[in-house]
């Protein structure tokens, strides 16, 4: 992909004077060379990718062996909300590996019980105790097993267009296609459709209608699956990867209400959008709800250092207090991760990292790429909250017809393939899933830096139109 | 458990220059308010554990807040190959930090490439690939994953008496009581038993005898399960927590040869005993066997940073050149944690810790515990390789009735509860399990600790001999 960029071969240092001589066409060939005979890379057909190897980063910034530069508008995999190189989550790195690297999760370490105070504190209602994992996706797999063991239930609900995992259960929770090469999965969980209202699975046309319907649609499945074997609802509160679905207002509430009404655990899966993606510490935070556990992982450290983990009720930690709980990691909690995530809160609280997400959210994101539904007619929608904003794209505006099909390979892919491929050339690298380009940069952007980006994919986007009828 | 022990009150300063000012009542009540409050511990009953607060490390001890030092007999989980705090490691760490904390799995480092050349340059036979992970249960949740896709069947057998991770298809491979808490797993695990002479479940009476027995045990397994349904056998090479079970000559190769004939993969679960544990990069080494995907954690990096994976043949790598490989997790092959692999690769050869094992294991070890069979009626067998030996306990040396019941807890389970607390009394560690005690130090452990270590398991083994008749 890089040799058809344009690369801006200056050698720099960066603003923490680490200097970069570039470019190094040497140690290129070097990380390529390893990169092809040794390592065996996830999601992918091995011989079908050209992973570009990557030689520094800073702030909203990386940058290839080239010297090329990329605003990474994707945060890596949208977990790297503090940037790259953020010299705090350094150094707080630094002084632990210094102090104790590790201790095993039946010890009791001092950063691991900060932080879990710390993340305590900023949780709603009375969710105070963490469970520490190694990332996001044995985070709802531990979630759901608290859940099984609690109701005494075996069924798991989750939604289609969801994303909660690569492994075990949390794959089959899982509503893409990642979750089809993997069937079967998990046999006790069944999915539902959660609101959309621009393809409403409920044939509604309005946010009231969509919420009442899909609150309707949920509790039927939950009746004829049988409340009574049903130990979870499994929900992103912001779908994420499938396409930053804004609940409507009241849904998430109603699934609440649902949980209440059939004994069953609201499992609010936080792994992306938790940690100031949308402005708040959680998202539940925007929509007025409190759900019986959430699961973290990426924002809570920016995935420094591999960390994951549940935050648990009262009601649900205290029936653990006699009877064991059968699930661990012999990485649950570990220090350097801690410490990093430690760290955050003190960058987010004392840099008001929250309120300046809402602030460019509202202020320069929202008004900048709702203009665009004027001047691009690829452009289907454009939805978001925060930091977070998906670009729906579209052959046809009235028949709302995708501008790739759903799950697209090979040529089919193409269109959006050239659309990323505009935006790296011009030196940002973009979010691609399906039709639908996100906009996800580190919260720690400059405010320069937003617009230079977002006007790089304004410019994108003429390829995008030429799709279009 | 610490109200009961005797703390040794002085302040100092590590090998490396760091001062602790021990004892500190104020750090360790924080520490233990927090913990307590906040953190929700794996595979416990929450009301029923005392975790000890650790404030600090340094080789092969560790510390309390009351300045109380403990020889690490048990390595944390059995991850800490080159101790505490050992300097290389934390260099790694550290100046990895400073250049790149993280980068996505989808591009390339060089951290992550370097690993994987190295890894490779060890591993044997044609397993040159490896899928980077974050810890060892991911390891054989996308190993298992591998053998479906590559045979296109579904059914993996695995072993009583094994453990292979918390999450999971991992927990349903396990053979411990630890998956009966989380049945039904993966319907399509089914286990078989392996050799294990001084309690053989084929009722043999030499190692031929037992090697023979296992042997047609399994191949009567695959018959009768339907050796066109198996994808893999996943084997502990030498199995950890269930015992330490060196398998007996001719077993592995027996197995390859079972898998070869049937079209099954092997899959070595070397989480443990990889990275040096036995005297050898990978414990398959000392039997002459070369699977065709091993799992690996702990050892590649000490658990300074969480990470795992899986080593791959050029057979199943291949098979994924042009066919998705449908798994990933964030964190893979995060470069931190790479960078610390690279730093164990460079101390294990600078040093020569594979010879250092082999020489304490045979020289000091095995020979002062074998001496033990003679002094302590309590000891019913021995068995090990390299630092890693289990001690099995029992009331009764000709029956072989265990020191407590399989899997007992409560009262039951007091007399293995006394030899811990002996233990630790005298400032040491131990690995508990059961009816055993595991001796697993460091592999860094000075030849004078180790001595003192074995003589405080030899003093504590006078509170087993009571309970022996």
């Amino acid at each position: 992909m890089t040799d058809t960029l344009t690369p801006t071969t200056v050698a720099f240092a960066d603003r923490h004077g680490v200097e970069y001589a570039l470019p190094d066409a040497a140690a290129d060939a070097q990380v390529r060379a390893d990169d092809r005979a040794h390592v065996f890379h996830s999601w992918s057909a091995q011989k079908q990718i050209d992973p570009l190897p990557v030689a520094g980063g800073d702030g909203a910034t990386f940058w290839d062996y080239s010297g090329k530069r990329y605003l990474d508008f994707s945060s890596q995999l949208v977990n790297l909300n503090l940037g790259h190189q953020h010299p705090d989550l350094v150094a707080a790195i630094q002084n632990q590996a210094g102090r104790l690297a590790t201790i095993q999760p039946a010890m009791a370490s001092d950063v691991r019980g900060e932080l879990a105070r710390r993340i305590a504190g900023v949780a709603p209602g009375d969710l105070e105790r963490v469970f520490f994992t190694n990332g996001g996706a044995d985070a709802n797999e531990f979630a759901v097993r608290m859940a099984r063991r609690v109701t005494g239930r075996r069924t798991v609900l989750a939604a289609y267009r969801s994303y909660h995992g690569g492994s075990g259960t949390p794959i089959a929770l899982t509503g893409d296609p990642r979750r089809w090469a993997n069937e079967p999965g998990d046999p006790s969980v069944k999915h539902f459709f959660g609101p959309y209202l621009y393809r409403s699975a409920f044939s509604a046309t309005t946010e009231t209608e969509e919420t009442r319907r899909a609150l309707e649609h949920l509790e039927n499945v939950i009746v004829l699956e049988g409340a009574s074997t049903i130990a979870a609802i499994v929900l992103e509160t912001i779908v994420g990867t499938n396409g930053v679905l804004v609940p409507p207002p009241g849904y998430l509430p109603g699934v609440r209400a649902l949980c209440d009404k059939y004994g069953i655990v609201y499992i609010a899966d936080e792994v992306m959008v938790g940690f100031g993606r949308t402005g708040h510490w959680f998202a539940v935070d925007g929509f007025d709800v409190t759900p019986d556990l959430i699961t973290f992982a990426k924002g809570v450290n920016s995935g420094y250092v591999p960390l994951g983990g549940v935050i648990i009720s009262e009601r649900i930690a205290s029936f653990f207090d006699d009877v064991v709980f059968p699930g661990g990691l012999t990485y649950s909690g570990h220090p350097l991760a801690c410490a990093a995530g430690i760290a955050t809160f003190e960058v987010f609280e004392r840099d008001g990292i929250l309120e300046r997400v809402r602030d460019l959210g509202s202020r320069v994101v929202e008004p900048t790429v709702r203009g665009w539904l004027e001047r691009h007619p690829s452009l289907g929608e454009v939805r978001g909250s925060g930091l977070f904003w998906a670009l729906e794209l579209v052959r046809d505006r009235d028949t709302r017809e995708p501008l790739v099909p759903f799950n697209a390979t090979g040529a089919d892919a193409a269109p959006m393939g050239e659309v990323a491929a505009a935006c790296k050339v011009a030196g940002l690298w973009p979010f691609m899933h399906f039709n639908r380009m996100h906009i996800a940069p580190p919260l720690v952007i400059s405010e320069e830096d937003l617009v230079r980006g977002l006007a790089i994919i304004d410019d994108a986007l003429t390829v995008a139109d030429r799709y279009a009828r």
